[in-house]
């Protein structure tokens, strides 16, 4: 019994905000089932900023093909079903893709779809938020990455987004100062009122930079990053030395081409580690150091190279070859 | 007895390159001692990037102020002394400043100069270079935050320089494919024939992406990273999924604004970990995060709130939403 089945169709790639013309609404019958196949209507669709990324190009998961249906999280109900695991009537959570039904097949090795126990007291939709991607995220960001401390100051970007809300909560759990950048006051109050953050900071006003340094007296140690841009350039101008920063998320720069945000999207979407130091950090373990690269050294395992410049008063063109690239090796000056 | 001691001072903060009206030559006596005291006659300064940083505005460091004689490493000779711990004909390292003579001082807190041992096969300028502030920053580098395994690939940029000549060698030591990324050929010829590196790469040659791809087959695991900018990028887009960036120095962007780099500036001079992740990695351990998030919000310590936008039609502007910011908490389409 087939019904009809509308999808949403990637048909082209969006340059800035998605134009109407890069999704379109197209019809298709259900699909008769085979063995393994569960067919399910989809009731609520999650609506996420890393949509945007798949609708772009390949990134942590390929993106989705011009002509496909677009990939969505969602929430369904099981109609009919030739699946051993699932029966009509079960609820699910997976990659719905955005469309009336969606078919799940014991062949996809994902196994993108998971049946949702009834637990009283939660919502259908909470499987889509607060308990699904979205709490997940802010979870293991917070939990795993972040590994907050009372008494820190946890600073959160988009904090009235589905994820943002959440971290933040969790740092309030662990006994960290808490503040929030959001846009606008209802959001705002949100935050400060219902949430229990202890500070919200509007960057919609022109003063916000001067409210946020007011708001993180000690500086900031966590940085919970969804935003990018000139929003986390201000959180890293406050942060504390060898803060964290659990890069969750740019969405400023999903939608423009920013070439200052490009580095951290590859950061972003392959998961790497980036460590800033400075070698004033380790004074206490200098001899431990110089012992092995001496003896690295005398074995014949390190090799070194000088480039001599002659004279104090060459000193200022000496500092510019480094920038010029014209030494090679240590470069020293001869006073 | 006095001698004339010349000193480069900081006249100005330089724009680009260094200037030479920047670092001007004065001349002074060398002071009469007091008690604690010692004289010593710098023979070597080392010529490091940081340098261009302390002359241009507080970091990791305050600033030089101006007037005042240029910070830099030295290597230098105790030639009178009235301190405890320093005899005449002591060898010494530390900030000399760029100088002929400096002061030591028992007051100095900060016990910035370390006397020098006489080792065997060991030049006085090593204590500068391989065993000094470029040996020290690479091996902390390697060694604490890139951990280098066997058959890893490590990619070093500016790799023909003091650090990351040391850095890449410590990789071949730990078993690494080394590859160097340098300017000219006798840079990659050193770093080849010498240095025993898998393949430099001269990023002078207009094909060096594609000679870059090529000598990483397998991708790379571990970017000591010393450049910034584009040939940072162009690493970061090579890298593998959880790779480490030890984020060493960004020479390309101390004597340009260069907006994109400003945010990576930061995470080097504070020191930041920065850590990209992204849900998928954590889907084995989903059951025990929903458990946690489930209690908490059970017990009023979790709220979430939901934008809920009706009509599987509307999934495109909800997608926008995101973007321009007009959802609070969870934003859901419900078909």
């Amino acid at each position: 019994m087939a019904n009809t089945n509308r999808q949403l169709i990637l048909h082209s790639r969006p340059k800035g905000l998605i134009a109407p013309s890069d999704l379109q609404l197209a019809e298709a019958s259900t699909p008769a089932l085979a063995d393994g196949q569960a067919l399910a209507r989809v009731k609520y669709i999650s609506i996420d900023p890393t949509m945007r990324i798949w609708m772009a190009a390949d990134s942590y998961l390929p993106a989705v093909a011009i002509g496909e249906v677009m990939r969505a999280f969602g929430f369904a109900e099981v109609v009919e079903s030739r699946h051993k695991d699932f029966k009509k009537g079960d609820k699910v959570v997976g990659l719905t893709g955005l469309q009336d039904y969606t078919l799940i097949d014991v062949a996809d090795k994902r196994g993108s779809f998971q049946k949702v126990p009834p637990v009283p007291f939660i919502s259908d939709t909470a499987f889509l938020g607060v308990l699904g991607i979205n709490g997940l995220t802010a979870y293991f960001g917070m939990m795993e990455i972040a590994k907050p401390q009372k008494g820190e100051t946890l600073v959160v970007s988009a904090a009235a987004g589905a994820t943002g809300s959440i971290a933040g909560q969790i740092g309030k759990i662990h006994g960290c100062r808490v503040v929030g950048i959001a846009g606008g006051p209802e959001k705002c109050r949100w935050l400060l009122d219902d949430l229990g953050f202890d500070a919200a900071i509007d960057y919609k006003q022109p003063d916000w930079k001067d409210k946020f340094a007011a708001a993180t007296p000690k500086g900031v140690d966590i940085d919970f990053e969804n935003v990018g841009g000139e929003i986390m350039h201000s959180v890293l101008d406050r942060m504390n030395l060898h803060g964290r920063v659990v890069l969750c998320g740019l969405i400023s720069g999903y939608t423009k081409e920013d070439p200052g945000l490009a580095s951290f999207v590859m950061v972003l979407v392959k998961r790497l580690r980036v460590q800033g130091f400075i070698i004033l950090d380790y004074t206490h373990r200098y001899m431990e150091a110089a012992t092995q690269l001496g003896k690295w050294k005398m074995f014949g395992k390190l090799k070194d190279r000088e480039t001599i410049v002659e004279g104090l008063e060459k000193a200022p063109e000496a500092i510019n070859m480094l920038f010029t690239g014209a030494n090679i090796g240590k470069l020293l000056v001869k006073v």
